[in-house]
């Protein structure tokens, strides 16, 4: 299945097929990246899938040299990125060289920042690994890595060439982080697709990869990289629209930012953000009881938490809110749900609702 | 006099205008860039016009906050540009405010680096106050610092708002910073600009500001920027036309690195760079010993040398050549004058012709 990123001057393929990681190599020949390949990953997901990638680089022509971060977000520094720029020089890749993501968020949002940055800029391709990788962070260009006081202050719009996901991958992720992955695709049945909305409210059991099958899997997949898709094309440097897909995370970020990105990982906190969210709505009269009750129970469902840690002082969130990258002129944006499959974007949300949301999710 | 870089997606202006420190402020007002500005700037000149281009910002109404790098090369590095991103934290810069870069060529790449790297990119505006800036390093987009290892292979294509040229802060420039620059003007006569290279014969004398009346000064000024300009224009990424403005870079950077890049700045690398590639291509019969020697004496007129160290051995010259940012597939790409105001690309020059060339070069 092949999704197209229909960007103005970098549009390019999301490619979702099983077994798809023996076929990089023949994939990446027609795109014209150059012979020398710098392969990025970390050392677990490497050891899993490394030598698959290698081979099917190699078999195709390709050099290939690799680099190994270690994983976590505390390795999401600049400091890495300047490792791998030693290794790119050390097998001089060049500017007709491409880079390869091989891992989750972290991973790509690394090598792609790497990568826009070597030589002004070379040849990059995400191979996401982890669910939220596939359908969010692998596909845009976000890439960067985090300055000392806050996440992903650094960073550059730079495209990938090629995004290639093979779903049998996910069968080695962590229940925890299948699940964190699923509260973007349950993001995007809100702002986007009432539809695939429909489908994960009929799914039976959405909280681990195995209890969902084959046909499930790949409308998930698929109908959440053209939601990514279409919104990006739209708006690539977040201009406007694109600030949709930041639903769930104004709060979001201030929960995973207070708890210091362990308790809470991104998805859990986007859970919680979007809870949070149609508060502010249903305190605004924006949307019904029945639309929050619905998206409310499939976050649930999936086994993602809803409730804003008890210890998390309001006063605290509220602050950290106001340092979000995205402010503007000093205002905390919102966006906010309308109905399932659409939201609205709001500078306007008084403080005393966002309190009384806030207490609502308690 | 304004000058417009016509980029398909990233437009804008050059002005030059005598005393136009004054009217910056008002000059920003029109584009849309924020509230807020960070005034990115070394010592010295910051204590030349930092104050005049504050109180402009000020008086149209922007907040400025201002960072100082320490004056030189070796504090091109990411480490340099970390403090600058403290110092935009601090400030609470917003993804609509704007960087302003105060000085020479490394200012202005690593302020441009910056601003292309916080918060994924804010605004950028370059303020060149060296003549190589002003002509060259400002115009076109290239940002970027150094690694140990080699330099700008650090970096990102990412285009200013506006570059504002003052013609008047040259006074204030070291003679030999300004002869720098002028290797960059007698290039564009080489490469682009037959009428300027003839007006620059014309002159008396050429080595140094205050010998050059206010009409040619004008005409340098001109002529250089829109030829970089419409180089450019063509060809945003380097890609293949603006590698001619590599003219005089290639044996030139080779002499800048194995002299430290202090013995030898930028420009007089690339006087020297300028002599080299013209024996190359007398050596392949693509030019006239004429248009070589008028080239030649151009340069000595200037006050720029135009031999490579006797010190320097071919050996090491050959080996840096090699591991240029700009070899493909290991090949070493030239820019070969054809005639005065025209050049060629080719990667097909010989080793015997470059040895040959540089022994000719002593």
């Amino acid at each position: 299945m092949q999704i197209r990123v229909d960007l103005p001057q970098n549009a390019y393929d999301i490619t979702i097929a099983p077994d798809s990681l023996d076929a990089i190599g023949e994939q990446l020949q027609p795109l014209n990246l150059g012979q020398k390949v710098l392969l990025v990953s970390n050392p677990s997901i490497f050891k899993h899938y490394g030598e698959r990638v290698q081979k099917s680089l190699e078999s195709a022509g390709f050099a290939v040299a690799t680099h190994l971060i270690p994983p976590g977000e505390r390795y999401k520094t600049l400091k890495s990125i300047q490792k791998v720029y030693d290794t790119a020089l050390q097998n001089r890749l060049e500017r007709s060289s491409t880079f390869i993501a091989l891992g989750g968020g972290v991973i790509g949002d690394m090598t792609g920042f790497a990568a826009s940055s070597w030589l002004r800029g070379v040849n990059f391709v995400q191979v996401p690994t982890s669910l939220l990788a596939m359908v969010d962070a692998a596909i845009g260009g976000k890439t960067g890595v985090n300055h000392p006081e806050g996440k992903n202050l650094i960073g550059a719009f730079y495209q990938p060439k090629l995004v290639e996901i093979d779903p049998l991958v996910l069968k080695t992720l962590h229940p925890r982080e299948f699940r964190a992955g699923m509260a973007e695709v349950i993001k995007y049945g809100i702002i986007w697709d009432a539809d695939l909305f429909d489908r994960l409210e009929a799914a039976a059991r959405l909280n681990s990869y195995h209890f969902i099958n084959k046909e499930l899997l790949e409308i998930i997949l698929q109908r959440s990289c053209q939601a990514k898709a279409e919104v990006v094309s739209k708006d690539e440097k977040e201009a406007g629209l694109r600030a949709i897909l930041n639903y769930g995370h104004t709060i979001g970020h201030a929960v995973e930012s207070l708890t210091g990105y362990r308790q809470i990982n991104h998805g859990e906190a986007v859970g919680i953000g979007m809870v949070a969210a149609g508060e502010i709505a249903l305190q605004l009269g924006m949307w019904s009881d029945r639309d929050a009750e619905r998206q409310n129970a499939l976050i649930e469902k999936t086994g993602l938490p809803t409730k804003i840690p008890a210890d998390l002082e309001v006063e605290a969130i509220l602050e950290t809110l106001k340092s979000d990258k995205k402010v503007k002129d000093g205002k905390v944006r919102f966006i906010l749900p309308d109905r399932i499959g659409s939201v609205s974007i709001s500078d306007r949300v008084g403080e005393a609702v966002v309190r009384t949301a806030i207490a609502n999710c308690r």
